[in-house]
């Protein structure tokens, strides 16, 4: 099943930049394992915010959960999921 | 898996008491079948209100969908669905 | 680029089975000529709700605007529109 | 009665992990003996975030709140509760 | 145990004067038998608003809710319940 | 006049037990000293929630503001007052 | 004591006009009925909106109520009052 | 001074199509006065809705009013209008 | 023009007492030179909490920012403006 | 496309002051800039608060990300965009 996974990052504006790109490449890496996986389907940017939109496809919830929280930023996430259904027009 | 469903119900108020009551017991009727198949697990009133909150288990939200839309209510309900990720607690 | 619509349809209860059938297939019909132009990517239900949420591509917010408007079910739709940036990791 | 509590954990993120860890089996623990007493009876995680949904059963209010105020982790709850009233369908 | 009511009253602008002057006085005189009865503990009006805050008391949020629902004016009424705990200072 | 005074206590976490325990204790002797004035009348936790609900009397909005001033933990309050009128039902 | 008044005027756009003025016209009366009582001290409009901000003065809620519903509109007006306290700078 | 005027068209979708076209042309025929006038300086539509975002110039807010006030669609607008301040930036 | 400023003081609860209050006095005194201005023209406290609402008059917005940044509080204030109209009732 | 910025600045209260003036100039100089490309196009105040409404052209939402990523304020911006669609009176 798919969900619609919004993602505001708050880790804290000082923390140091060598920190900060560690956790992005790491981060990178992750959500890359995650597309190669099929759990991660589309990303996308929030304009003007360290945000994201990101299409997600799990079995439930609790795996789709434990796929975000395998993402090393993900302490400094503040995620809202959404579950979303089928629409017929797709399901032929 | 499973899912925190709110419901609002927005019948007009001047609806003929004998359609109300007739649709009323369709909905029951309906809801006793989804408690039958496993669909409609728990239901609970909000005090004060014509609302529901009820815990359902689906397949999938679209599963879901289909469940909440055979109700004969369905289309004086405002409903608002959240997908429950089981709790490592519960698992073992 | 690409835009998230949400979509609350806001029919009236009482409209009559028959002009409700209309607009329904009216509705898909034009959304299918969409999908063909390559406007509507993906179409999902929010379960619960006579609701949607879409994926949709245009050259800018008012292209987007003319083709939301093109649906016959327009007038009865509740609309909101995120511009979505593309994110870096699918740039390449 | 019941009541339906969502909860979400603020502790900071730069708390020590074994200071995390120690609340955590210290907070699992005490979960446990709610339930066995009868007052925990569903947890779930909300996915995506440090929080969960839970069923609870007190006699009253104040019983409820001793008990959420017995969790290690309560300092750093944040916590909303509602009260639930029982449906005529479940009265039987 | 006590509860925070609010309640908003939705009755139609139209509604002619004969019909909200029975229904007014209905309410009145259920409110006074809820009252004797000690589930109806304060009232107050929300100055501006046909709307009242009350103090209530029942033995569970079913019982309150019939109370509530046992109001003529019911149907028209947009009601908000808080379940209030006691505080330790009035335990004594 | 009547007020409905909801408070929300933001005292740090980390505020040590024994400050803690001091501002508590000099807050209880305060709050016995507005209910012997008169001005508090009735006190409610809110479930779950380092909360309040009050019932004050005080002569008007100043008076009732020196008063929750006057509560040793007034820096750490977050306040929400509502001023409630007199019900008709209730004047006799 | 003072009260900020804020209230939408929700008269519906197919009243006739005949009413429509006539209406106006005994709420201005009203109004200035009020003004010359000292309850009504300022009055505003919200730019753009068929909604006032008013600066009344009354003894206390339950009279600032009787004031408002003293207006010919009052009951399509959705009015939202906020009690205001003196400020020590303006005191002396 | 410049304001930023956001404003929903509430005009029912049961409208006759003749009537809503002769608003439509009266109301962009006012707009082009208001433009000629120096009062309204641009025109957006919120993609996917009957909403528009314009930014406009007037000597006050009630000046701003009677402009807004003077559209033939008016009493169907739901208008939120912000004061705009210069920025130094401009001001030079 | 007239302006309603509804501001919240978040200065930090443990700003030392000495600083605290030549802020305070600082702030008083400003205040005062606003009001022989005309600028300010009344202040009210919001009941419960360190928070006003004022009245201001000023030429346009970009002035009522200066005076409003003229204040020694201004750093912790978290100010919210309403551009007011004058009424017809008052322009007389 | 054009987009409607709103921007909060964030930056602390006790930044140092010659920080915050190296960060305002440094941000004047990126913002002329981003006008003399036609990216930012006008700014306003809004009046009390640190914060701006933009409007910006940009040729896709990713440009406008990285153009407002590019101001040395970004770090502590908190911002809105909305995308804005041309309307047909300014497309002649």
């Amino acid at each position: 099943m798919e969900f619609l996974v919004r993602s505001e990052n708050r880790l804290p504006v000082d923390t140091p930049a060598e920190r900060r790109e560690e956790l992005r490449s790491a981060e990178r890496a992750r959500a890359m394992e995650l597309r190669a996986a099929g759990v991660l389907k589309r990303l996308w940017r929030v304009p003007g915010r360290t945000a994201t939109i990101g299409l997600y496809e799990a079995d439930d919830p609790a795996a789709l959960h434990d796929a975000l929280m395998s993402l090393p930023m993900a302490p400094w996430l503040d995620v809202q999921v959404e579950a979303l259904a089928t629409h017929p027009q797709e399901r032929a």
